[in-house]
């Protein structure tokens, strides 16, 4: 159903609001439609308030399928979700959320990658091992956001990420996953070892 | 509707006491009325439980034309309200709020201005550049709240700030925009900045 | 009206555990009842969850006026609200609290007293005064809390504090005010206070 | 009653969810159900948004006694729980969760237990000393978890912990007590001391 996806993106918004993570209207959430189509929050909009007219259908080459406002426009940052999409067919959701603590991370490496330190909650991105020793992946961020989109195509098109999220500097993290549930279960798993790896450079270790 | 006007301030102010940004009574919030006058939250006002028993409408001298209570006073900090509407017609709401994060910010620099950081946030503020360079004006606290909105209104009448926010040292900070909307998302992303900027130092890098 | 009273009570106190401030049942509110006895919260109950049968009266000599249930103690900590009401016929309310942030400051000096930045929110503590230079009382913690009461009454009996406001080391903040509304917005200030310091110190500037 | 018990269970899962302890899914919580067996959180469920159909009851040996879903599975962390109960009769429920501040202070230490200071939420935890010096259990991590939980099964029939709570390393805290109630404010008063423990390292004194 149409509303049950829009409502379950409308929670989840509004959750991760109260959280900071998207304040100032910054990010947006996905959800897909069809294998062929996804729908996305409008640009814009408070994502603390959205409701089922904030958002915008688009496919995978990014055209405008359906508005559930006229005045909408899709995001800047739809051109992420259209790669996601393409590559991974499982993923039923991508959330892309700014927080203070994913722009401070992006800035601990010059390289493709952030090392993750081997906490136990890393099993929850279906990571089993011990002392698990896991990258995840980084992007350069440019004012044009599908070059952005063309530099994760082309990467993970050689190599698939060893986990389903990603960094962009100065950018905030994209996630995404099989249900919303799932989604949203990975980026609070993202965003607490993201808690962790500042408090933990901050005490002098790991 | 003078109601919803005042019930827009109300919400607003209640969420910034919940975050943090207006204890004690600390702050204030305006809203537009007509080209010559506006609403003003009324001094000494717990921000975490306003009603529409707590406001004052006052002109752009400062003299109260309205009150919602018979015992209402307006704020010492009406006169930094008054110069940002008179410099800035288009402004219809004007918030003004004291976070820690603020006031550390505002001890960062002994010059005029701060720096900001090249977040892809900054594009909130209507910054489209890439590795953005932007600089928020910082003033002096005065005893005398009328000598700290002089300095406002002489500063901006020769050049007008880059952003529409400015810093007090060790008193908060003060955003405008052309509807409380507007004003809000500006205040969320120059707060995330700060803790951007504090917790980077911090990491010391940036 | 002793519910008004309690009711009082009860609110304030889920506020300050969400924050943080009275985790573990930490912590103990009183409201004044007449001039010579005060409502106060029990013993070991959890203060987010209170109701108005957690509440004992007690004198100011710390005998058992009421119990809104007949299996209350009153608080180990009684005796330093006695100590409040006595020395300040005027204090309608006392707040004593347990952040984390209150104990960290309480530990940045061996001497009696704890200087507080140059805040434009001490003007909230009722000092106007440009560049304002404040003090608060700093004692030592004991086993036995009456010891505690004691220093406090024969420290203030020879000089009024600057602010309605002690710490106690390891021990956190007691504030108290002409109303419920007034004590709690002192004690607002004094948590924001304590947490500009110690963010201060960590950026070293200040 | 069960639904009694399952519904406690439910309500503190969700404010541990709120307070970023269990989140991602990550922690599990139980309650006995009578000498021989408990009521568990079933495994890969968001904590935020339990509801009757999530648990599982198991024996002290581990056996499933009862499924309030038929496709739920115990936690692969049941064992410690096994443990707890067996070792602590008077045990009515263990709470495991994973805050980013445990996980630091789990890593401040090579050696079996972390020292805490002396702050007066000690008291909280059942000890009363003048300026107490207490220590918390701390244990490897490892893959297989009834590993850890043989562990500790081992090291506690030597020796009874100080307090009823353990760390393991990279892996959250464990609590216990003689009623969920007890249970979640040494729980609060345990994670209240892991802030003060970071931040005090922070202010680099303690």
């Amino acid at each position: 159903m149409k509303s049950d996806r829009l409502l379950t993106l409308i929670t989840a918004a509004r959750q991760f609001y109260q959280q900071g993570w998207m304040v100032g209207t910054a990010g947006n959430l996905s959800i897909r439609h069809d294998d062929k189509s996804f729908w996305i929050t409008a640009s814009g909009k408070s994502k603390g308030k959205l409701t089922q007219q904030d958002f915008v259908r688009v496919n995978l080459a990014g055209e405008v399928m359906e508005l559930s406002h006229p005045d909408n426009r899709p995001s800047a940052e739809t051109s992420i979700h259209q790669v996601i999409y393409t590559l991974f067919p499982e993923a039923q959701a991508c959330y892309h959320v700014h927080s203070v603590e994913a722009n401070l991370v992006s800035n601990l490496s010059n390289h493709e990658a952030i090392s993750l330190p081997p906490l136990e909650m890393i099993k929850g991105l279906g990571v089993w091992q011990e002392d698990p020793q896991v990258k995840m992946s980084l992007f350069e961020n440019y004012l044009e956001v599908p070059r952005i989109a063309q530099a994760i195509y082309d990467r993970f098109t050689i190599a698939l990420p060893e986990i389903p999220a990603l960094l962009i500097r100065n950018h905030g993290v994209t996630v995404w996953g099989r249900s919303p549930e799932e989604t949203q279960n990975y980026l609070e798993i993202v965003e607490y070892i993201f808690r962790y790896i500042l408090a933990a450079r901050n005490y002098s270790y790991q």
